[in-house]
Order: C-alpha cells, then sequence, then structure tokens
C-alpha cells in the first residue's frame, strides 16, 4: 500500500547519522510507488509525540547532498525514554499522518522504542513497517560487525592520541591523561591503540570500562612507565570504576535541574592518584562532546557504510519486512581486503542489548589491547593521517 | 664568516612550529659557503645548557618534507626561564659548536632569551647573529600583524564551536560552554566568532579575558539567551577573571610537584554558577592542549606563513643582520585580497611585551566581539569547513 515514511533520530549524534538520512531520502525517492512523502521528526520521539513533522522530500536537493558532510544530528534528537501511557499517542500521530513506514535512527535504546512501536501496531491492526538504523559512535550493538558513527569518532580518537604524544614528547612536563567516551563499552577508548610513531605505540597505557581499576596496580604501572622516560601518556574510559565497582568520575559541585550533583573527569580523579603518590605533576584531557559532534575527521569508510544502511532501511521496507533492524557482517572481498554485506536482526534481540569489548582482546596486564582488536579496527578507522616525521639523530 | 647554524624552539607547541623549522633548514642549505651545519637544540635552551645539539642536515631529505604537516615541536620546546648565571653557559657550548647564527623560534619570552643572548655575545666579542622567529598560538606577540600558528589554532576553535553548536542545536539539554586557551589575551576565543550556521553567530556569548566577568552581568546575559530559546553556546577563555580581578578557575585538589594545587577550569566554575542561580544543567566542554596540538586543522595559510618566517630568518641571518625578529606586514594585493610581506623588529622591543586583544573590538556588552575582528582574521583563519545541510523546514 502507498503511505507516508517517517525518520525520527534517537540518542547522541555522531559525525555520520545525517549521512544515514542521506541514504533514507534518496532510495526512498525511488519508489514513488510506494512511499509518498518522507517526514523527519523534530528531536526524534519527542517530535513525533508533539506531532511535529516536517517533508524532508520538500528541501532542496543540494541541502540534502550536504547531509553527507554535516554533523550532528540535523533534525534534532532526543533523549526521551516513552513510557507506556506515551505509545498510543506516538500511534495516532502517526496514523493522523498516514505513516506506513517507520525508520528509527539510533542505539540499543532507540530500537526498544522501536521494537514496542512496532508490536503495538500490530496489536492494533494498524499497517505499519518498522525498521532501525544502527547508529552509535559507542559500537555497542550487537548483531553488528559495527555501528556506522564509530570509525569517524574512534579516528577522532585516535588522532589525537597521536598529536597528544607529539605534545608530551616536545614539552614532557606532566604524566599526560587522554579520557575518551564510552562509558561502559571500551570500543572508543580502545582505538587510541592504533596511533603509532616511530613504530611505537603512543598510548603507553589503555584502561576500558570492562576492567573494574585497581588504584595500586595502577599506581604501579604509571610508575614503571616513568621508569623508562618521562614522556608518558595514558588513555582511559570516562566510564572506569575502581576495584569495588565505584564510580571514578568525582562528585562535582554543579547541580542539575534535579538538584544531584554532575559528575566530573576519571582523568582528574587519576591525576590526583598520581600527584598524591608517585609525586609528578599529570594533566588530564577530555575532548567531551566534540568526540561525537566533531565532523573534522568523518572517515570516508564510515560515511560510506551510514549511506549504506540508510538506503537499505528504505529497501527492506519495500520487501515488505518488518520489526528488524539493518546489520553489518563483515567479510573478505576476493582481493582479500575489507568488505561487508548488509543483513538483518529482530528488533526484540538487539533492543537494550549492550556488547561489550571483548575480554580476549584485552591484554594480560589490563592495561592495553590486543593486535586482534586492531586487525579488526583499521578498517573502520583507518591509520593516523598523515605522516609525521621522525628524527633519528633526536629520537633514536 | 661560515660557521654553523642552530635553531631551538621555545615554549608550547603549535600545528606549524615545524613549518618554520623546514624554511630554517631549507634556506640554511642554500647558503652553504657562509652556513656549515645546521643543528637543532633538543628541547629549546636546555639542549643548549646541555650541550644536546644534533645535526638535522644529516636526516634524510623525505623527512625534512614532512615536517610540513607535523605538529607540535619535532626538536622538543622547553620553559625553562634561564637565569643570569646560566647565559656564560650557553655562549661557551655555542663557542664550542662554532654557532655563529642562532635562530629561536617562540614567543616574547624566547625572544627575551635571544635578546639576552645576542647581547652577551656582544660584550664577550664573539661573533654571533641572532634572529627570532614569530610563534605562538596565542597571538600575542607586538610589531607583527599576526603569529604563525595563530591560524590553525583558531580554525580549530572556530569548527569546534560549529560543531558544539551542532550538537547544542540536536540535544538541547544544557546551557553549552566551550572553554579555549588564550590564557592573558583574546585572539583565540574571539575565534569562536567566525563560525556561522544558517548565517547566525553559533556562540551567542563569547567572553575576552581583557573584560572582568561581572557575575551578575554573564548570569544576566545568560538569561536572556535562554528566554530565546534553549539551545545556547557560550566561549570563554580559560584565563577569564572576576570583577574583583580574581581568577576564576577552579582550585582543584591536583597537586603539583612543588605542593601547589593546579587550577581546574573556568568553564566548570561557570557551569557552577549557572546550574546554581538559572536552574538549568550546564555543561563545560574544554580542548585542552589539542588546542595547540592537533595538526587535523593546520591551515594552508598559516603553514605557508610559518615557512616564509623561517626562511627569511635565515636570509636576514645571510645579510649581516642580528638582534632582529622576523615581522609579518599585513598589505594588500593588487586585487584587492590579503597578503603580506615580511618586516623585522629589534628583540629588545619585542621582548616580554604582551599584545592584547583591541578594546576596540570587544562589543560594547562586553560579551562578543565585533565586524573588524572578523575581517582581520577571516583571510588568517579562513570559514569552518565544509558546509553544512540548513533545513528551512526544520529551523526556519
Amino acid at each position: 500500500m502507498k503511505g507516508n515514511l517517517l525518520i525520527a533520530h534517537g540518542g547522541g549524534p555522531t559525525p555520520v547519522i545525517n549521512a544515514s538520512l542521506y541514504g533514507v531520502i534518496t532510495e526512498a525517492l525511488r519508489h514513488p510507488e510506494q512511499i509518498g512523502k518522507v517526514f523527519g521528526a523534530f528531536h526524534g520521539i519527542e517530535g513525533v509525540l508533539k506531532n511535529q513533522l516536517f517533508d524532508l522530500t520538500s528541501e532542496p536537493s543540494d541541502q540534502i547532498e550536504l547531509l553527507l558532510q554535516t554533523p550532528s544530528s540535523i533534525i534534532g534528537s532526543c533523549r526521551h525514554k516513552v513510557t507506556e501511557s506515551e505509545y498510543p499517542l506516538i500511534l495516532e500521530n502517526l496514523r493522523k499522518n498516514n505513516i506506513r513506514y517507520f525508520i528509527y535512527n539510533g542505539g540499543n535504546d532507540s530500537m526498544d522504542t522501536c521494537h514496542k512501536i512496532s508490536k503495538l501496531a500490530e496489536q492494533c491492526s494498524y499497517e505499519l513497517q518498522v525498521v532501525g538504523i544502527p547508529k552509535t559512535i559507542d559500537n555497542d550493538l550487537g548483531y553488528t560487525d559495527n555501528c556506522p558513527g564509530y570509525g569517524s569518532a574512534a579516528r577522532f580518537i585516535a588522532n589525537n592520541t597521536r598529536d597528544l604524544w607529539m605534545e608530551a614528547q616536545a614539552l614532557p612536563l606532566y604524566v599526560n591523561i587522554y579520557e575518551t567516551m564510552g562509558r561502559n563499552a571500551g570500543w572508543l577508548t580502545a582505538a587510541a591503540s592504533l596511533a603509532e610513531y616511530n613504530g611505537k605505540p603512543c598510548a603507553q597505557l589503555i584502561y576500558l570500562p570492562e576492567v573494574k581499576l585497581n588504584i595500586d596496580r595502577f599506581l604501579s604501572d604509571v610508575d614503571n612507565q616513568l621508569h623508562k622516560g618521562r614522556e608518558i601518556l595514558i588513555v582511559v574510559s570516562e566510564g572506569l570504576v575502581d576495584s569495588d565497582g565505584a564510580s571514578l568520575m568525582e562528585e562535582t559541585e554543579i547541580i542539575d535541574e534535579f538538584g544531584h550533583r554532575l559528575p566530573g573527569g576519571v582523568g582528574n580523579t587519576l591525576c590526583k592518584y598520581i600527584s598524591k603518590n608517585l609525586k609528578v605533576r599529570a594533566r588530564a584531557e577530555k575532548h567531551g562532546f566534540l568526540g561525537r559532534c566533531s565532523a573534522i575527521l568523518q572517515f570516508k569508510a564510515d560515511r560510506d557504510e551510514a549511506v549504506d544502511v540508510g538506503k537499505q532501511a528504505v529497501r527492506y521496507l519495500m520487501q515488505g519486512k518488518n520489526g528488524i533492524m539493518v546489520t553489518i557482517e563483515r567479510c573478505e572481498s576476493p582481493d582479500g581486503r575489507f568488505a561487508y554485506c548488509l543483513g538483518e536482526v529482530a528488533l526484540e534481540k538487539v533492543a537494550n542489548y549492550e556488547r561489550f569489548f571483548p575480554t580476549e582482546w584485552i591484554t594480560p596486564s589490563q592495561n592495553g589491547v590486543t593486535e586482534a582488536f586492531r586487525t579488526y579496527a583499521r578498517p573502520l578507522i583507518g591509520e593516523p593521517f598523515p605522516d609525521y616525521t621522525v628524527l633519528k639523530s633526536f629520537i633514536g
């Protein structure tokens, strides 16, 4: 049957979420016999609840092309957790706008919302097909080789790690800590291991949130490194917890609108431990939100993948599919290089599931990641670019 | 007379300091009748004191070429303040290595060191010519239109400002504060004003360190903005002080090796004021050292300038000049576009002088900068790149 298509974005933005939107719009325009208008929900599911849907097909094509290079979510996003009582309103507004195809681009929370909308439509005999698009810089969705957004965000981390190492070598006045996003899953933090200079890793120590941090062991790791030289760069996840499972985030004095204190940086907490116990200066860097909204290092392979999953979502809808998320399956191309094909997984499987960093890819010393991870990650992230000078007489 | 040339770097790294080094080496190689070897001092003046000088002319040419795209200081740098008693040792080591040409690439502190070495050599009748190269992301050297390093670092800020604004629009959950480098002079912070989206500035409020911040007025500014909409981005200098001249940096619990507490972020302090007084969530981003070591947004015009001042320093030495720093003078090219020619200024004039942001380029409301600044800055920084999508139906 002919109907309109609605796309909504959920959760944090990425450098390529709009590239998937581009894929959805351009593919949808190829099916005028089935798809009427393509609507975008303003600020995700909040826009659906408020009936704030805008016609994306009325936008000029040059602006649609620019979606490929535009970071963050151009149609807005939200962190709204839909309550049971709100689902009927969602359905009502979909019906009102004759939405028969619904695409939700997001992470595991969004896939849960997606799944529930699909079930409800079925129960109410409202003809609706729902397909999810994977999106998260955290790379923690299950049943997919990787998530669009991860490659570019991880590339930002790998490049920053190398640049911070160039700084650390030039002016070795501190123990340097670089705190990355990736609160529960270590995929982003691990990307730091792709940064190399002069054939050696730029980050000497890397700590993922999957391993509880023993502070004594951490201090001993740092002390050992300091004995090798005064230049040192440590990369940590913002979600590290100590041996007792307690957060290493500082409780700041910043109060949110509910009267709660907001947490501060793990990097700063670890700096305190270092300066107090090892009597050396320590300094933490944290790129914060720039890690997910910066388009400076948007990676072409990541963007291409984002476009592809967007197009595939529409193709699946046209094939009559429903209640699934598009997945990426890694395969080898005939020339031995990285390639992927697209697949699908039931929404109920992927909803609310978090894929953690594999334990076997963490080194036995628990302060680094193995070559197996780097082999996995290189096609997604690329090498830090461009080449930097190595002066043999200075560091040889 | 024939002698060796020594180059040293002082102070914080920049994305193009090595491009000046490239200029020095390549120009020096064109004067074999006067210049023997080109030495680099390992970690600036510390390397001269320790007699750690390395022959740069022995490095392979492909590595010298890569200097153009390599950030931070490849020969190291330092923050060492030379004491009176150390100057004789500097002269001794210059003599030992038959250094007759000395180039120091740095900011106003470095120019002071440079000046003193020049004077001492004269007093001791040691034939030595000294020329300084301007370098600072802070853009606060006097007698020059701008300083190599500023353009790229400022470009990083302008692009980040736009990307943070894209994030703020997509997920308007916080009052967003972006804290930039530039402790005493506001040139870097002001660069945020070059970020525009949909014809409007991305940063609604910009606070420079040249103006003491009245907290009540600041809160009133923020409150006014919040009445216009919930998306808000504020850019502040890390060096802001309050009406009484007291630092707005937090006193953290991080202790340095001298037992002093290290200061924390101005952004965090202002978040506290906002959340406490205006009852809204506020969040601060601070790119920290990435602002000076990241090469991601190295700007070609900045790099070309850095190469030129490096070459010019050697040319001035070959002309017998001494005790000067290379300067950049802005002029208009015949087609009305930005161009510059190179000049010189006596080291004693430029030493220890800080060029602050002009008061007349700060808006009367003291929370922004004028178009005159942007006209000055655009050729140095460029526009944020690339273009981003504007969807009229969503934000029109």
